[in-house]
């Protein structure tokens, strides 16, 4: 990727004149747009955009692109954030014992399918330690015990001496506390293994079954204090037949949890999300 | 169809040799099996099955057959039906103002899709009126009003005075007592506009905007006692995005409705729905 | 919709500055951008884009917007069509026995979920004529015979006299020559049965049967001199088994050519479709 | 799993009778029908059965349920194969450069979804060799130079010096001549990166945007001599627009890749795949 790539993402109120204004910016850098997109939202009166752009010319003035994009942006009151890819981002993965998503996502970031680093894999059971320290990935054994608040200090202290730019729930199977997901707004994950809102909390599998559907789904969302109802990424389903049991459904389920969790990873790593109220666009 | 031709589905304890005992039984009568097909229910440990046979030679013994059946059923406490495609179905619509459903169905029949007679259309609103009866196909305005009892009775009326095998909600977009609906014990079926269990009740494409879900659903049930509760016969999904708004997921949806309540009302014809408890066994 | 709304479609070769001219020219006629979608065909080198906007205030003055486009056209040497959405399209169906899309398309006209007029059906089989007919749509019975000429030439009659904007081929049947297609750019959809490009050519069904595919499709496209290896405007596909004869293929394939060859439409009356070379953009 | 456990596949000319015969003789020999499912094909006259059955009691008299199987068999004339779960399948994974099949089949046999040892992985490039051997997975580097036979040649050696049941062609890339492919008959499964038939050979993903097709597929089939016309075991698709360079094709079509081919291996590992002609029935 050259020196002169860059992601921005704004969001402001919708009005006449944003895109004239930053389809003209861009032009007035000396830039090639490479991909944009945008959605306006009737029904909060928003407007977002994504611009990948190219400055052309070796070394950019990236202040001087900054205090323009400001420019622009304050006229329109814009929330903006502009993403250079540089040093790929840093993932937490939180886990318990179960290791389909933490394994699929350490073996895409091997391949190259996910620019990032795993910087650790955190669980609440020593289960899956072999085969991630295999993988040369390092791995915190954190027990949860009886004592949340003492769990997660110890984790946020992993994740604030560790440089995290983004924590993956990989089937961690536990309540975080809403202080705690607050203080990483937009930036935790979660695979929640059900087609939300449908069967939301525990043992959706037993719950999908029991209903008797005819179709199962996983759900990748940003966590919020409020669980299961955060922003939804990425959703994906399966038919399934009276013939399955409940253990089949987890079965199928497990390749669902796969694709969508590193799905909405990918989307996220890529400044491809913007995330308001309880909704997300999605420019893929 | 042979005048030979039936299709038999029984439901009993899961014991050891009952496949040997009814595949003995329609060998031993000289049939051929055109199409078998069984379940065991491990959780609820029921046993069900579905044998579409012919009979060879002219002019079977229908009633040596039923005897038959009925012996090893006795063996067995069987509970089970015989049906003899002959005369179709006779199906009574009941719709509100939406027409798509409707419309739907009746072109299917009159395309040989569905063998059945829709015997007649009612609705609470007059709206369908014209295009219904432009296809040859009676129709009844029962206004709702606010009495239900009466609009319930004259409902029924027009369905007991019609010899009707089937009833199908196609938006009706009413709640039926559940005396009424108890009265015709899987023999309503109902279209939700939704993948159930979300979205449960009024006006689900609203309620999936409102939530930002990235997959939306429709689901056709037997109706029962409780609302969007029976027995799932059918369900579809289709992909949205943040561009689609609750209207583009009303017209999105309707597709899903149309085909996933033809199909659940073909499956029901064909006799090849088992239901039990709030779950469907389908064989297709 | 206002009296000020349209659609701008433009294409033309990629460079820098597109986007701020066309948003700049929305934004200096006082319109208001209602959505807006790009794309940058890197392959071709070819920039796309499509344009909903509301000219505010009432009586727009229309020579003047298309004298403005027009300039700025101009400069980027676009090709482009402005359309204002005024009378509906005008559609000629041409089909031969089954009716399955044609009675659906009829239905999505009357439910107001295709804006356009169906001016008349045209087939060379007479089996559609009465339901066709009772539906209060002109039917014309064309038969083809020997002689392909002269088919043509009648059906080319009876478009031309109609005024109409687009030709739909619900189940044709027949292969239309270079010459016919050529004179209807873009404006003759056809359904074939199969996933494009498996199964090309005749009786996609049995291939696919005799094949033991697991997926069978449908692929709305529009029409071009060679045999269905025009640009791919919606595919669908559903999962079959063992199980399904190639008549059971048949049958489910009918749903999915119905919603294919609706969609196909919908996006085609609403200019969502860029066609080139051999393929779409749809801004959907 | 007990050791009574076993799975009977047969397949035989379809006449009456058959059904009885088999349940009666699971029933006479003490056994629970665990699952069991069969199909007539009409088309090639042929019926099959898979039956999953537990014998009662400790310790069988394999020896005696064999010759039991061997004389239901011969009044039937019957192909059939006696499959007890005992010692996991040995599979042989032959890959290329790319290693997203690879990884995730190894991951797979860790996390206990596929009941199979894992003998050895063997590429013609080194690239996977050191993910391969960190997962403690013996890696062969076998060269394929200019000399086919002699590159096969070393492949068969370490396949028949090894115990192999299952060879899985995880994105080999390399067209295996049809004298090895014959010596394991319904015993290599190859995923081709394309929803067969739709472009058979090379560079399927950039066939496939090159024709603008809006869905893609991968395809799980055992290996014939026919490149890409096995039997196919299984398929899924994923839908794709004008914004997917090539390139994205390949990276959707990654997680095709990997499920399909992951499903069609447990499908095989469970001996739930009957192949006849160019065919499968899969019992899932």
């Amino acid at each position: 990727m050259s020196t002169g790539h860059a992601v921005l993402l704004l969001r402001c109120l919708d009005r006449p004149g944003i895109v004239a204004a930053t389809a003209g910016l861009i032009f007035e850098l000396g830039g090639n747009i490479v991909a944009a997109d945008q959605h306006a939202d009737d029904e909060h009166g928003l407007f977002v955009q994504r611009i990948e752009f190219d400055l052309l010319g070796k070394d950019p003035d990236w202040d001087h692109v900054r205090s323009r994009v400001e420019e622009v942006a304050g006229r329109f009151d814009m929330a903006w954030t502009l993403h250079r890819p540089g040093r790929p981002d840093r993932i937490a993965i939180l886990a318990s014992k179960e290791g389909h998503c933490v394994l699929d996502l350490l073996s895409r970031v091997v391949l190259h399918e996910l620019d990032a680093e795993i910087a650790f894999v955190a669980a609440n059971h020593a289960d899956l330690e072999s085969e991630v320290s295999q993988r040369a990935v390092v791995f915190h054994h954190v027990p949860a015990g009886d004592d949340r608040e003492a769990h997660e200090a110890a984790l946020l202290d992993l994740i604030e001496s560790d440089d995290i730019d983004l924590v993956v729930l990989a089937r961690y199977m536990r309540i975080l506390s809403a202080g705690f997901v607050e203080r990483f707004e937009h930036r935790i994950i979660n695979i929640h293994h059900s087609f939300l809102p449908a069967f939301i909390g525990a043992r959706p599998y037993h719950q999908a079954h029991a209903r008797g559907v005819k179709i199962i789904g996983a759900t990748a969302h940003y966590a919020t204090a409020d669980l299961d109802e955060g922003p939804i990424i990425a959703q994906d389903v399966v038919p399934v037949s009276h013939r399955d049991t409940a253990e089949d459904l987890r079965r199928r389920g497990r390749d669902l949890e796969r694709v969508v969790l590193a799905r909405a990873v990918r989307l996220h790593l890529e400044r491809r999300i913007l995330a308001y109220a309880n909704r997300t666009v999605v420019f893929d």
